[in-house]
C-alpha cells in the first residue's frame, strides 16, 4: 500500500500518511494540482509559510512501461501566481513511486537562511544540514552526493537561483550519468524549495516495494502494445532519437512560426546552425568519437531517447541536454546562431538552476532593451553567470523575462501571466498561441501541443494560421493533463495520436496498474475535471478571463514573414474552457 | 465655453474639442477616471501605445476657492496594472483651467528615444524638442525653464526615472519657488509620459479666459463659508500651519499605528526626532533666520499652508517639503531618525521624479532584504542616488517596493496591487486597512482617510482596532472620489467634516460654479459613481475581490505594541464595495 509523505522543514518533522480514497487514482500532475487546491490557499505568498510543493511520480512510474519516468512537482507559482506543475525526467520518479510513495509534501519552513539536505530510504527520512552545499551550482551538488552515496540515488536539488528564491529558478533532477539536466523548470518551483530550505534531497529505493500492479498479466500486454507503436511511428522511433526534440529548428523556421531576436520575426538566418540535423552532424561527424551522442535516455526505461550530449570541440561532454526549446531560446531568440555558446548557456541554466527558456527569452528581453546586442553569444554567457553571483543584474535577470522587462522599460514582453513563451510563435501557429493565453499556467507548450497537428500532420492536419482553435486547444489540454498524470512522457503522444493500439497500450497500461476500467472518454474526463480544478484554484488566486490573453503587442505588431497578427478573438479563447 | 485639448505624441497633432455634454459636471479625478475608463482599453500595457494620459483640474480650481489648486493625472497604472488617479498642488491647475481647458489628453507615442518639451498657452500647443532636459533632474529642468520663460510658467515634468519608464516614477509640478517637489507621485503615471515622450511641458495663462462661474454670487457666500470654517477648525488653522502634516508621526507613533522598519512594528523609538514638532523647531528655533519655512502653501490661495521648507544647518533650504509621510516612509520605515537624512531623501524623490511613500518603503524591504542595514541615512541616501544612474540596482530600487522584494527574496512586503502601504499600519488602524485594501488603485491613505476618526477624532471617534470597518471606508471613498473631483484639496475634509457651514460652501462652491444644485446625498452619489467606473475598469483588467486584500504576513505576523494582525475578513473587506 503506497503512502503520502509529509515533509514538515519547519521542525523537521516526517508523516508518513494513507493515501485518502479520492488521491487513489491519481498520480503524477493530477495529484499535485488537486493536493495544491486541498492544501494551499490560494491568495497565499507563494514564497511564505502557508504555500507547499508537492513531488508525485506518475501512475506508471516505477513499472517497466516504456518512457514513464516523469515525475511532477507541484504548488503555487512565485513565478504566475497560479497554480503550477512542472515535470521532469531523471531518476527521481520511478525511485519515489519504488519506495512505494505515491506522493512527497513539503510543508513549513527552516528557519531562515538555513537549508537541509534530506536522505529518503527505505528506512525513512533522515535531515542533515546543507551547509556544505550551499551557493554551489548542481553540477558539484550532484558531484558530491553521488560520491557521498555510492548507490548512485536520485537527486532533487535546487541551484544558487533557487536558494536566492529568485522568480525563474526550476527543480533539477538527476540522470544516469549523474548530470542535473532534468528540469522541472517551469514556474519558479525551486524557490519555494528555497524558501522552505530544501537544498537537495537524495532518494534510494534500494530494498522498496515496487509499484503495486493490479492486474500484471494485462500490464504486460498493454505496454507491449504502447512500446510497439513508439518502436514504429517515425516521429518517436526516428525522428526524435537521430536529431532530438531540436529537429523542429528547421520545421518552424519553415513555417515562419520560429520566435526570432525577441519575438520580432518568425524566422531566423541562422536556424540551419542550431538545428537537430546540425547536432547530429557534429555529434556523429565533426566530433565523432568523443563523449558526445544522439539518441539519449533521460531515463531507465526510456524507448524514444530524445536526449543528447553535446561535445565541445575537444569532443569532451559539454552539457545534456540541447533540446529544442533550449537550443531556440539560448539561440535564436536571441539572434545566436553558435551551437556551442548555447550548449554553454544551457550548461550555466542546468547548473545555476534555471528554466532555459525563461532564460533565454529574459536575455532576448534584455537585448531588446539595449543591455547587449542581438547574437552576442559572449555577452549572453556573461549575463547568465552574473545571475549565480546574486549582483543586481544577476536577480534581474534571474527574475525572468516579464521582470527584465519592466527593469528595462521594454514593452515587447512575450509572456503570458508572467511566463515566457516557448519555441512557437502564437502569430503563425496560432492554435499554440491559444494554449499560450488559455493555459492554467501561463506560457507552456508542453500544456496542449497543437503543433502535432498545426505542424507535424501528427493526429490530423490543420492551418497553423486559422484562427479558430478553441476546440483543438481545448482537447489537447484535457488530454495531456492525462499523459501529466500517467508518468508517460507526453511524447508517447507523437505515436498514441496516429496509433490506435498505441493509444489502447497507453490507457490499458494505466488501467492494469490501477484496476480501473479507464476508456479513451473517461481520460478527457480526467483531463478536464483536472484543468477544473486547476482553474478553480486560479480564479480564488485571482484569475480572470482577462488574464487568459496574448500580450498587446501581438495583437498590434504583424510577424514576418507572415505578417500576421494574432486574431484569434477573445470570444475564442474564452471558449477553450467553456465546458 | 472651456475645451478638450488633445495632444497627440505619435505625429505631434493637437485638436481643441468641444466637452461632450457627459463631461460637463466632472473634474479632477472624476473626468480622469471617466475619460480612462471611456478611451483606455483595460488590458493595454500601461507603458504602449495604447494608454493615455488624462490631466484634468478640479472643478473650482482656477477660480478664488481657498485651497482649491489641485491637478488630477489619470490613466493604467503601470505600478499596480489598475486605473490611477495621482494630483498634486502647484501652479499648473489654475493655469490650466484659467486657459479654459477642461482636460488635456496625452496619447500616442513619440519615437523611441525622443523626448519632446511642450508650451501651451492662450495660442494653443508647441512641441519643442527636449533634447536640452533629457537626463535632467527637475530641479535643473524647472529652474531651466523658468530662466527661458520669464512668465514663471507651471511646469509639468518627468525625471530620470520616468524617461527610463520605471515603475515609481512620479510627474512633477513646479510650485510658487520654482521647486518640483509637488508630485502627482503614486501608480508610476511618469513612466507613462515617458513612453509617451514627453519630457516637460510650461504652461502659461496670460490671456486665459478664466473659469466661467454660473452664479458669481453664490460663489462669493458659499466659499466665504468655507474659508471660514478653514479658518476656524484647528486641524486646518492650527495644526497644519504650524507643524505640517508630519504632525501625525507622535500621534500614529502613541497609536502604536507608525509603521516601522519595514512594518516590522507600530512603535519607533526616534519618531520624536523627525515629528513635525521637530520640524517646527528646526524651522523657528534651531535654524531660524534661515530660507526655512512652516505654514507654506503649495499654491496660490492656499489657506491650509501644510507645506514647508527645510532648511540644511547653514540655513539655506534644503527640500519643500518634508511631510508626514515623506518623513515616515524615509525614516521610521527605514528605522532613520536623522531629518537631514530625511530631507535629502526626499530631494532626490523630487529630484530624480519618484513617489517618496513608493521609495521609503522599497528602502525598507531593501533593507529588510540585507542590502543596507535599518537606520543607515547614507546608504539609503546612496542607495536612492543610484537610481538616477540607471545602474542594474537602481532600476530594481526605481521598480517600488514589490519589485524589490522580489528581486531580494523579501516576502514581508507592504503593498496592495503592487503599490506600497502608506504611512499607517493595518493591523493598528483597521479602518485604512480597509481602505488600502479595496482601494481601486492600490494601497492608498487619500483613497478613504478613515484616520479621521480612528485617530483624530476628526467626524466622529471609532475605535481603531476594530475589524467592521467596511461602511465607514465606504462613506470616506465615496466623498473622497467627489474631493478629488472638485479641486479642493483633500484637507479640506478635517473641517467640513466637523463644520456643517464649511460643508455646505464647498459643496456650494462647486454648485455655484457649474450651475447645478447638488446636496450632501448627491455628493455621496457621484463619489459612489466614480468608485463603479474605476471598479469596472478594474474587473475588465482582470482585478477581482482576491485584488482587495492585505499581504499575507499582516495577517500572520503580530504587531508590536498591540501585537494584533489584521483581521478584518474578507466579506468585511467585500462589503466595501457592496453598493
Amino acid at each position: 500500500m503506497s503512502k503520502i509523505l509529509r515533509i514538515n522543514m519547519s521542525d523537521q518533522s516526517v508523516k508518513f500518511e494513507e493515501v485518502p480514497e479520492k488521491y487513489k487514482y491519481l498520480g503524477g500532475r493530477g495529484l499535485t494540482s488537486t493536493m495544491t487546491f486541498d492544501e494551499v490557499p490560494p491568495t497565499c505568498h507563494p514564497l511564505g509559510p502557508n504555500n507547499k510543493i508537492f513531488i508525485a511520480p506518475g501512475i506508471v512510474s516505477g513499472t517497466s512501461a516504456p518512457s514513464s519516468g516523469r515525475i511532477s512537482f507541484g504548488g503555487k507559482s512565485p513565478l504566475t501566481g497560479t497554480i503550477k506543475e512542472a515535470n521532469a525526467g531523471g531518476l527521481a520518479s520511478q525511485k519515489i513511486a519504488r519506495l512505494g510513495i505515491k506522493a512527497i509534501v513539503i510543508e513549513g519552513q527552516a528557519p531562515a537562511g538555513k537549508f537541509y539536505l534530506i536522505e529518503l530510504n527505505k528506512d525513512g527520512v533522515k535531515f542533515l544540514p546543507a551547509d556544505d552545499l550551499v551557493g554551489k551550482g548542481m553540477y558539484e551538488v550532484d558531484r558530491i552526493l553521488w560520491e557521498r552515496y555510492p548507490s548512485k540515488p536520485a537527486i532533487i536539488g535546487i541551484g544558487p537561483v533557487g536558494e536566492m528564491r529568485l522568480l525563474n529558478s526550476g527543480i533539477s533532477v538527476n540522470d544516469m550519468e549523474n548530470g542535473p539536466g532534468r528540469y522541472a523548470g517551469r514556474g519558479g518551483l525551486g524557490a519555494v524549495l528555497g524558501s522552505k530550505g530544501l537544498k537537495a534531497m537524495v532518494v534510494d529505493d534500494k530494498g522498496g516495494p515496487g509499484v503495486e500492479i493490479a492486474d500484471k498479466e494485462a500490464f504486460r500486454r498493454e505496454t507491449k502494445k504502447l512500446t510497439d507503436a513508439l518502436a514504429s511511428h517515425p516521429v518517436t522511433s526516428q525522428a526524435l532519437p537521430s536529431y532530438g526534440t531540436a529537429v523542429l529548428i528547421n520545421i518552424l523556421n519553415e513555417a515562419g512560426g520560429l520566435p526570432t531576436r525577441n519575438f520580432s520575426a518568425g524566422r531566423f538566418e541562422g536556424a540551419a546552425k542550431v538545428s537537430g540535423e546540425m547536432i547530429n552532424e557534429v555529434v556523429t561527424k565533426i566530433r565523432a568519437g568523443g563523449a558526445g551522442m544522439v539518441g539519449h535516455a533521460c531515463h531507465p526505461g526510456c524507448v524514444i531517447k530524445c536526449s543528447n550530449i553535446f561535445p565541445k570541440p575537444d569532443g569532451s561532454a559539454h552539457v545534456s541536454c540541447v533540446e529544442y526549446e533550449s537550443a531556440w531560446a539560448l539561440g535564436p531568440d536571441c539572434g545566436i546562431d553558435d551551437l556551442d555558446a548555447i550548449a554553454e548557456l544551457v550548461r550555466i541554466c542546468n547548473d545555476l538552476g534555471m528554466d532555459t527558456i525563461e532564460a533565454g527569452v529574459t536575455i532576448g528581453v534584455a537585448m531588446e532593451g539595449g543591455l547587449l546586442k542581438f547574437g552576442d553569444s559572449q555577452g549572453a554567457i556573461a549575463l547568465l553567470n552574473e545571475v549565480g553571483k546574486g549582483t543586481p543584474l544577476g536577480r534581474i535577470i534571474g527574475s525572468g523575462a516579464a521582470f527584465t522587462g519592466k527593469a528595462l522599460g521594454v514593452t515587447r514582453v512575450p509572456t503570458v501571466k508572467g511566463q515566457a513563451m516557448p519555441a512557437y510563435e502564437p502569430r503563425a501557429v496560432k492554435g499554440i498561441g491559444t494554449t499560450y493565453a488559455t493555459s492554467t499556467q501561463g506560457a507552456d507548450h508542453t500544456i496542449g501541443y497543437t503543433i502535432c497537428p498545426e505542424i507535424l500532420g501528427v493526429g490530423g492536419k490543420v492551418d497553423p494560421l486559422a484562427a479558430t482553435k478553441a476546440e483543438l486547444s481545448r482537447s489537447f489540454q484535457a488530454t495531456t493533463a492525462f499523459v501529466d498524470t500517467s508518468g508517460y512522457c507526453l511524447f508517447i503522444a507523437f505515436a498514441i495520436l496516429d496509433i490506435p493500439s498505441g493509444l489502447e497500450g497507453a490507457i490499458g497500461s494505466v488501467n492494469a496498474v490501477l484496476g480501473t476500467n479507464w476508456t479513451v472518454e473517461d481520460v478527457g474526463k480526467i483531463g478536464i475535471s483536472i484543468l477544473k480544478t486547476e482553474r478553480k484554484f486560479n480564479e480564488l488566486a485571482g484569475f480572470t478571463k482577462a488574464d487568459d490573453r496574448v500580450p498587446e503587442f501581438m495583437k498590434i505588431e504583424k510577424l514576418p514573414p507572415h505578417n500576421n497578427v494574432f486574431d484569434v478573438t477573445d470570444e475564442e479563447l474564452d471558449a477553450v474552457h467553456a465546458y
